[in-house]
């Protein structure tokens, strides 16, 4: 029995006069990275410094202007971090460096220490102000939490008198999300005063979401309600920092920008305590996706993944939005076919959107291959299997030879699983091109009479027929029809040509043909395809009807 | 640069009379699994037979009630294995079988003819019904569209005239998030005047997210748009089937069920194809955490695990919600020290709510232990490696001496990384119990005066410095005064004792205590902490002197 009886609703907030559902994101945040800290400090192997160099400079390079790279008065090997950033040059000018630290002098002296040589930083205070953590933490009244971040704000102002670069300072009243609202504003309005924020000088309030305890959208309520009451609101960035215990992290994150948010702290594909903080490639990525510019060059989500990897030694799960393996991979047969039929609309109407049902962004516009988009298995059906002839090997089926290869297909993965696209060439192989049992057709001379002619067309066919080496001719209105007549006579019996299709399988003039020949047994009914590859056309068709005589009859 | 011109805003709902942000989710919905279909679908090797069946038992003893089995008219496979669960009798009375279908009549057909013997069932029909999906794929118009699922229903009409078992319909218009809402609504209404239903004799509209397009906000206004329209509500039961693919599938379905869903389609653990289905086990753990009844039985999530990742070949990310390895896991010291006074707090205060910062749930309620809960790296910081010791071994160090321990953890967390609980047990011995080079103590004999009368207390003590067997006697006010005084004498030095605290490690007469000596080196103003271990209080202080002397001064 599950003991959810031990357990308190969460209270929402009674704030009626929301507006944020009825608001669009319209624009990129500011994008604040947390991975060399909040990240970087629940990595089951921390980064080295090597590592953390790494990261840096792929953060640098995917667009983030304001990093947070550790809390340097608590760890010496964030402090060394830091003096490595700085001595080795790697700050470019146009990037900020966050250090967080707590609101107590020996550490904000430390931080200022580690800073040294920063042209642009923001100093992150923060001290915990929830309900619960001021009665079991801390054991403070209101009064006393609020002191301890004013006093830290006071401290920032003091150490950074002798401090040569530009400071920002950045607030979080941590677990924001288990605070009373009118607390959270109060103690906020107090740091605000004491650092004399001005449009010209503005400070950072961070709200976290530091434990995730609603549906996000209280947490956008919470944002709204905080927002829309902020004394002097142009003196004030407004940042949220989403963690994900429910599951909620991006939902919150998009919610709290409708609400107000103008900036966003979060982390690589989602690292963090616990469930991890938001992942800011899946919010830009979603944005990308609405026709936003995300701000950030994510043109390359492979390299991201690659490096991401690499220093944190996590791997990205196959279904995380855009970035896991199984994402652009369609394994249902009426997806694959619809996102088939979707490409080739957008490509016959020259659509300059991307407009295709299932793939809700163009895998290559991140990276990523069409390649793996198409799996085979007993459950996909017929429209994967053409589609996989097609984009991988270039055969356009014709559309009534779709069942009849993609029943072959279903038969071996409804034994083995999944069929990989190399395996379905090797059975198109066996079934069609190289189906040259019995008869196997040699060489052909067809000569056409000059005049158009009934009958025009002689055909003299040498083949093997179980190994033995055998001739004939036939005449007709044309190669087809002249090789189908001489093999019904040779071999007594009668078919017919139901259709005929054939392509270019690459181009230019020496390029390979395709041909595919719909053939009828007359005397049973039965019907197949056959298949006939040349870089002739008249031979890759006698090919195919060689192909589907065997298929017929043997 | 990023491409971000070539994808367009998917619109949003104009619907400012919107209720459901006012709303909380009080009650669990009725669960449908999808697990033997979507989620099996999406699968690199999809279920054999076997594993279908195990999977299917555990969603039974998890108590889904409505559980969707597979498109048994479109795989052999799917066909067998309902027989298997007929023939082998394996569907409880009170579980309904669910299948999928298209509207199409040899498919229906052949679907009742796999349900034979299934008492109650839900036939499943959908068409796709989207803007681009009509366009593109099937190139029909509205009514077209429409027709197509008003045929269906009738066919399903038709066939169950004939078929034993209880039927009731659900409608899928699929692609639901991409169709015009007024469509949306018109072909429901179709469909559900064609199948008659009544408060009695319900049918289910089911309204997938089958690509998750825009913020979670506006797929609850497309719900509650939809549910406010519906003719006869009591009608129907209002179901919700919502993918992954911005990473908002959690908030789609809360916030859905704000709007008016009566039913959740998804999967464990959030298999399905690209992002995957929505996790119904992070949705139900989500009420659980707010103290609602899943109605499921959730008490072992570790069993569910086992059995998903042995059936799917899957493998749970370590940050899922409620099931990754390291959701319980803290890594930051100030998370470790304010977990340890929660617990603390709520323990003595006989708190019968949990009420614990950084934990949202209590890990034992669901089959989790607290085991991982703290791992040690060079971020993790003193409260993390005093609440090892605590929670593994039992030694409650005191406050004073978290800082100097935590330091020796700290330096081999820098080095190596990640500290085990274990080797940290073994570091506090090198250091501290075992530390008895040079002096070690063998055996004391202690004589009280029978009076109260200062220095009555005779200490004789047997000890080996470097190996060599001494003895020396010391007399104070107390065995660890007398104890002390002997010592300065003995190795001419001066100390005090800052400090004392001692406990038993565990219970009963018998039991070993633990003593915590602060020493202080008179001349220098050096201190330490000493630890002894003893079934004699009295020889576990001494032996936490002699572990303070060996720190100091050797």
């Amino acid at each position: 029995m599950l003991n959810y009886e031990r357990y308190k609703r969460v209270p929402v907030v009674n704030y009626p006069e929301r507006q944020w559902p009825c608001r669009e994101i319209k624009k990129a945040p500011i994008w604040c990275s947390v991975d060399l800290r909040d990240g970087n400090q629940a990595l089951i192997e921390p980064m080295v410094v090597e590592e953390k160099i790494e990261m840096f400079n792929l953060l640098v390079k995917l667009g983030f202007k304001e990093i947070e790279v550790g809390f340097p008065a608590a760890s010496q090997i964030e402090f060394d971090f830091l003096r490595q950033l700085v001595e080795r040059k790697l700050i470019p000018d146009d990037v900020v460096i966050q250090v967080l630290v707590q609101c107590r002098e020996h550490l904000i002296k430390r931080t200022f220490e580690a800073l040294e040589g920063v042209k642009k930083s923001i100093v992150h205070i923060y001290n915990s102000t929830s309900t619960l953590q001021r009665d079991v933490v801390f054991r403070k009244e209101m009064d006393e939490i609020k002191e301890i971040a004013v006093q830290g704000t006071q401290w920032v102002k003091q150490y950074m008198q002798d401090f040569k670069g530009e400071v920002v300072l950045e607030y979080s009243p941590e677990s924001f999300t288990g605070t009373e609202l009118e607390f959270a504003l109060d103690i906020c309005t107090a740091v605000q005063d004491t650092w004399e924020a001005t449009p010209e000088k503005k400070i950072i309030f961070n709200l976290p979401s530091t434990v995730e305890m609603t549906t996000p959208n209280v947490y956008a309520d919470q944002i709204e309600w905080m927002n829309s009451r902020f004394k002097n609101r142009d003196s004030i960035i407004l940042s949220v920092h989403p963690h994900n215990d429910r599951g909620t992290g991006i939902a919150a994150t998009e919610l709290a920008l409708l609400a107000g948010a103008d900036r966003v702290e979060g982390t690589l594909l989602g690292n963090g305590e616990r469930t991890g903080n938001v992942d800011i490639l899946t919010v830009a990525y979603n944005m990308f996706s609405q026709g936003i510019n995300p701000e950030l060059h994510l043109e390359n989500i492979r390299e991201i993944v690659d490096v991401y990897e690499r220093c944190t030694k996590m791997e990205v799960e196959p279904r995380h939005p855009y970035a896991g393996k199984l994402v652009f991979t369609a394994f249902s047969g009426s997806h694959q076919d619809a996102i088939n039929k979707g490409m080739q609309a957008m490509h016959e109407r020259k659509n300059p959107f991307w407009e295709v049902p299932y793939l809700p962004i163009d895998p290559s516009d991140i990276g990523r291959q069409y390649e793996p988009i198409v799996r085979i298995n007993s459950q996909s059906g017929k429209g994967g299997v053409a589609f996989v002839m097609d984009t991988f090997y270039g055969f356009k089926l014709p559309k009534g030879m779709h069942k009849e290869f993609a029943d072959v297909i279903q038969a071996i993965s409804e034994k083995q699983g999944e069929v990989a696209p190399e395996q379905i060439l090797e059975e198109f192989k066996s079934c069609y091109t190289e189906r040259k049992e019995p008869i196997h057709f040699r060489k052909s001379q067809i000569t056409e009479a000059e005049e158009d002619v009934e009958f025009s067309t002689l055909a003299k066919v040498r083949y093997t027929d179980h190994g033995v080496e055998k001739v004939f001719e036939g005449v007709g209105n044309g190669p087809i029809d002249a090789v189908q007549k001489g093999l019904e006579k040779e071999l007594g019996i009668e078919i017919r040509v139901l259709d005929y299709y054939e392509h270019a399988l690459t181009s230019g003039s020496g390029a390979q043909a395709a041909s595919y020949i719909h053939l009828l047994d007359v005397k049973t009914g039965k019907a197949t395809y056959g298949v006939g590859i040349s870089s002739n056309i008249t031979r890759a068709s006698i090919r195919g009807i060689f192909s589907a005589v065997n298929r017929l009859f043997y």
